[in-house]
């Protein structure tokens, strides 16, 4: 069996060598130009590929992405349509991602917002923080990732709902589904997190009147994909004191212009797209084992264009 | 049943409202030196009593601590010995603390001091933080709350230790007791955190020979009292380099002055004595049944002062 990897900032070393150690039969390599013309892989393992990788390779049967959201693989001109594309489904990124919403949630939650303006200041002056239970924090985007932040964030006493396209149901979490729904959802929202994927539903979701729907002094923890959130709107929204501030780890352009005002904003946190890395040893071992169920022809979950993007 | 009420900085009227909602037939009173010299109280709530409270008091049979550390009351002149003392011992303050400890190892942990700095020099620069189970958190106390911190960063995946004066066995921790195995034990940790009471014992256990046994990089998160840090010693070590960081809600001397300079270093996040607030609510439930207890005889936990004081 042979293998393609191609990943743009990943390490390929670490990769390759993951990829030997799960699938010791497999004969791996990193897309070159360079490659014969006859060695034709099976299976493409890929991040950002660049387009003329299709038009070499002939052979593939399914492409997996190196990470959760597909948008950038699919946005490529020339993708063979009629291979199948899987995507990381979760292969540990779901407790990364849970990390990142706690620290934001526990950051503005209890207050560390202020106390750092305080300390700036030198001012010692105890703030009543709101209990937890009278936090409510709202996800949007209920995947395998959403579920299970919605479960830490639950097991840590916060008040959580989420919001789906279609209806979920998660012990615990209090679920809406649908877009009719979603200015319901968003008024009971003290913290609202971007899980979505970035699709043409979901393009600038939380825009100025979805940011407005949000009771005054919430908080926007963006960790999904930058394309859901519209910036422009965020800032007004800043601006205007409606919002207590916000944690963004996504971005409309990424790296995030070093000109750009979110940089400067003291009320907003700024990270460079780190929430939920993909973890070379448990990606590996998803896609291996999808590799095995397609060998023998058994069902593994395909990103269904049509019906979600 | 008459009950006394005197708590320093604390809300009276919160407080006796709740005392008279969990103890109905009470007569609840604030302390205050006009109330009649008949006015025998039986049992009295208290948060930096004045000295002079024993002298009118004369009938109280136990003295309630709002708060887990009775070092105040144990330093006040004239405090009538004989009388059991009893402290908070849980009373909703351990789910405060773990998250306050919680925000700590993820604030370092997960590399936002970092990229904080990155924030404010306009960089993108994905940083590869180390998973949680390579994060060595111990713990310096294991009470009612160091328990639970303990409990909560287990389940969040980090590699727990914790130290006490006494043998202790928590599942999923590595436990370490007694003078000698101190060093030993703050070798391995990525951060040590500081849940122990004030006693004459710990009063600098934290000190630069103790500091310089901790592995480089290493942070401090100290909000159980600020005696048990050298504060000199802590900023010795962050000039050298050999500290990464520090989160402190405690201090020698509180409020910290404004011209201390643990307010203005940037790898030192200071909070006001924030960290585990005492609960109306909650602490009068325990209050309550420990009332109730002592009326029917039973045991009820005291502070054994030459024991652990």
């Amino acid at each position: 069996m042979k293998i393609l990897f191609h990943g743009q900032g990943l390490d390929s070393d670490s990769w390759l060598a993951g990829i030997r150690r799960q699938l010791p039969d497999a004969d791996a390599r990193c897309w070159s130009r360079k490659l014969e013309a006859d060695w034709q892989a099976d299976y493409a393992l890929l991040w950002h590929p660049p387009a003329e990788l299709f038009q070499h390779q002939k052979a593939l049967r399914a492409l997996f992405n190196l990470g959760a959201g597909v948008d950038a693989l699919l946005s490529l001109p020339g993708r063979p349509e009629e291979i199948p594309l899987i995507r990381l489904r979760n292969a540990g990124m779901d407790r990364w991602m849970s990390e990142y919403v706690l620290y934001g949630v526990l950051h503005f939650g209890r207050d560390f917002d202020r106390y750092r303006i305080q300390q700036q200041q030198r001012q010692w002056h105890p703030l009543q923080s709101r209990p937890r239970h009278s936090l409510n924090v709202g996800l949007l985007g209920l995947g395998a990732i959403g579920a299970e932040v919605a479960t830490t964030l639950a097991r840590q006493g916060y008040a959580v709902r989420g919001w789906s396209r279609e209806p979920k149901s998660i012990d615990g979490i209090d679920t809406y589904a649908g877009r009719a729904c979603l200015d319901a959802f968003l008024a009971g929202c003290d913290f609202i997190v971007n899980l979505l994927p970035a699709t043409r539903d979901t393009r600038h979701l939380l825009d100025a009147a979805r940011l407005a729907a949000l009771p005054a002094g919430a908080v926007v923890i963006s960790p999904g994909r930058g394309s859901t959130l519209d910036q422009d709107a965020l800032l007004a929204a800043l601006d205007a004191g409606h919002l207590r501030g916000a944690m963004l780890d996504v971005f409309a352009e990424e790296p995030l212009p070093a000109e750009h005002p979110l940089w400067s904003r003291p009320e907003v946190i700024v990270t460079p797209h780190i929430a939920a890395p993909t973890l070379v040893a448990e990606a590996l071992e998803q896609i291996a084992a999808d590799i095995e169920a397609l060998e023998k022809g058994r069902f593994v979950p395909y990103v269904n264009v049509e019906k979600e993007y």
